[in-house]
């Protein structure tokens, strides 16, 4: 637990002088006042969020955490648990959604075995997975706890150690995931912590029929009922009904945030990891920046309580870290407005003639 | 007449068997059904105004339409007309808006000089803006038509000709526009094509108090009752209460359509110019992809006009072609993921399990 505490001990507000400095460039900028709207809004949390000015992201990691889940089982996806492994393969072969998405936007990816089913041996021989393993995949919610207490909290504190390791080398983080089974307990976990219906939040995943969804439905429900998660105890949500790389993906925010570093946070997925975060420390939302608003059903719940505005909006539901990584071009168009636009007094422009 | 009846007769409806290969390939890729939205639709789009899947478009060209508006005198914008020509020298200097974020993109942006009030001597002496200019800024629309017929047409065909000289070097191309008084025009213009009421179509432009505002109103409301633009004859609505540069816009639109090339439109004025192309020639709508949409009231109406979703929604409001600078990253999202992520059978990846 000490590391856990120990991080959120260290998670601190953004910086409000670092912020008005912010506002006040941009203020300044050849332009009708806030012209640019939510790119200057941006410009202005990346100065609060690292507490300076200098917009310097050009060092960016899309940390990938998989981890399967027994509830697969249950058929509630489309696909089943192997395709956890070979999505992996596919990340490191640089074939992936997210690899083409972020290789365009100037960004690494980086791949976390948070407790994938079953790795054979020799199956990463080049060392490019990170082990964080907590387990072979969960047990079936619906049948039981998906882990020990214990285990989430490892899973968060694995999280952390993550983005601690690849902090010298980030200046910038975002989410992604891989898990077949992973919107059920995403879904859960919004439930609970939202206190929001399971039918309000529950979506169709990698895309099932309407007797496979009511399925789904119901197995989230049960799994809620018979596990009772305490909605005021992340990590007994995480535990009851979570995941493995969803607890990774809390860590990785909350490091990343106690290193006052931006993190994207991909789609639905992603975005219960930082429900999970927000739970166990408010103001870690201060480093968050939603990249895109999912069109599984529930996203839109979550984001509301994490009280964050998505940047895109492109019907989008591939997860991975896919919309954080295409949102990355949007934080560059916002520093380099920042960076590369004359002021008024610089272009020689006349001011607002009116009052 | 003949270069605008000619370039009409050039443009044709997307290519549709490269739609379909396009989409085919898109299906077969390594992740649920279309689960990437819109960045499939648009590669989609794309090779269908291509007709190839080749999916080059790295050389685009913001081209940024300038032009003065009389009808500036009657109070409509918080900055007065030599804003129009201050700017233009921001933009030769890289300096603005548009330039930061067509830098971000990897585009070149070009200026087009369709009839700024006055350009002093020696203002450009490396020659880089191209000069079109049709006349020394439109006449005040309150007191009559902006232009003659003669010059709305030669706005347009200029458009034509910019797009044209442009090709060599331009795989896509991006409208932008400046032109203190040019929301006023652009507000005219999009409630006599859409038939919509002024109120519904105006809005604050620059930025200016209520009291301007309802002034704005009235002055367009004035403009339209004064000057009686047919809705069913573009080339009347664009001399009667239009501007150089929409018609410049609605050409370039129009040329780049012709040559098979797509066009990223950027906000309110442009989509007023895209209006005018729309009604000119229907099928012109099939070239143009709508970058954003801006925080000024009558740019949805507009877009709904057009039947164009916008690809970002990030409450900006500048123009000068800024929001279709930031919009080419959609693009390229679009284009490496059609490039670059393996197929199901190349990922050697387990299909839907469901029928």
């Amino acid at each position: 637990m000490k590391k856990l505490l120990n991080t959120l001990s260290k998670i601190r507000p953004q910086d409000s002088a670092a912020r008005a400095r912010a506002r006040q460039r941009l203020e300044s900028l050849a332009m009708p006042k806030w012209a640019l709207g939510r790119l200057m809004d941006l410009a202005v949390d990346l100065a609060g969020m690292t507490g300076r000015e200098d917009m310097k992201f050009s060092r960016r990691t899309v940390v990938v955490m998989a981890g399967d889940h027994g509830v697969a089982d249950e058929g509630v996806s489309g696909y089943p648990s192997e395709v956890t492994l070979q999505m992996i393969n596919t990340f490191l072969r640089g074939k992936a959604g997210v690899n083409a998405l972020a290789e365009q936007a100037g960004a690494r990816v980086f791949v976390v075995d948070m407790g994938v089913k079953k790795v054979p041996k020799g199956f990463d021989p080049d060392g490019k997975i990170l082990d964080k393993r907590i387990g072979p995949g969960t047990s079936n919610i619906r049948k039981g706890p998906a882990m020990t207490r214990r285990e989430a909290q490892a899973s968060v504190e694995a999280g952390i150690e993550v983005a601690h390791r690849l902090s010298g080398k980030t200046d910038m983080f975002a989410t992604g995931d891989m898990g077949i089974g992973n919107t059920t307990a995403s879904s859960a976990i919004v439930s609970v912590l939202c206190d929001a219906p399971v039918s309000v939040v529950t979506g169709k995943g990698t895309g099932i029929d309407e007797e496979s969804f009511d399925n789904k439905i119901r197995v989230i429900e049960d799994a809620i009922r018979i596990n009772a998660p305490d909605g005021r105890d992340a990590l007994d949500v995480l535990s009851k009904v979570g995941g493995f790389e969803i607890g990774g993906i809390a860590g990785l925010i909350l490091g990343a945030a106690s290193l006052g570093r931006p993190v994207m946070v991909d789609g639905f997925i992603s975005t219960a990891g930082a429900l999970i975060a927000q739970a166990l420390c408010p103001v870690s939302t201060d480093y968050m920046i939603a990249a895109h608003r999912s069109v599984e059903q529930g996203h839109s719940v979550a984001l509301e309580r994490l009280g964050l505005e998505p940047l895109l909006d492109l019907g989008m539901r591939l997860g991975e870290g896919s919309g954080a990584a295409l949102a990355f071009n949007i934080l560059d168009g916002a520093v380099n407005v920042y960076k590369r636009v004359a002021t008024f007094e610089e272009a020689g422009v006349s001011g607002v003639t009116e009052k």
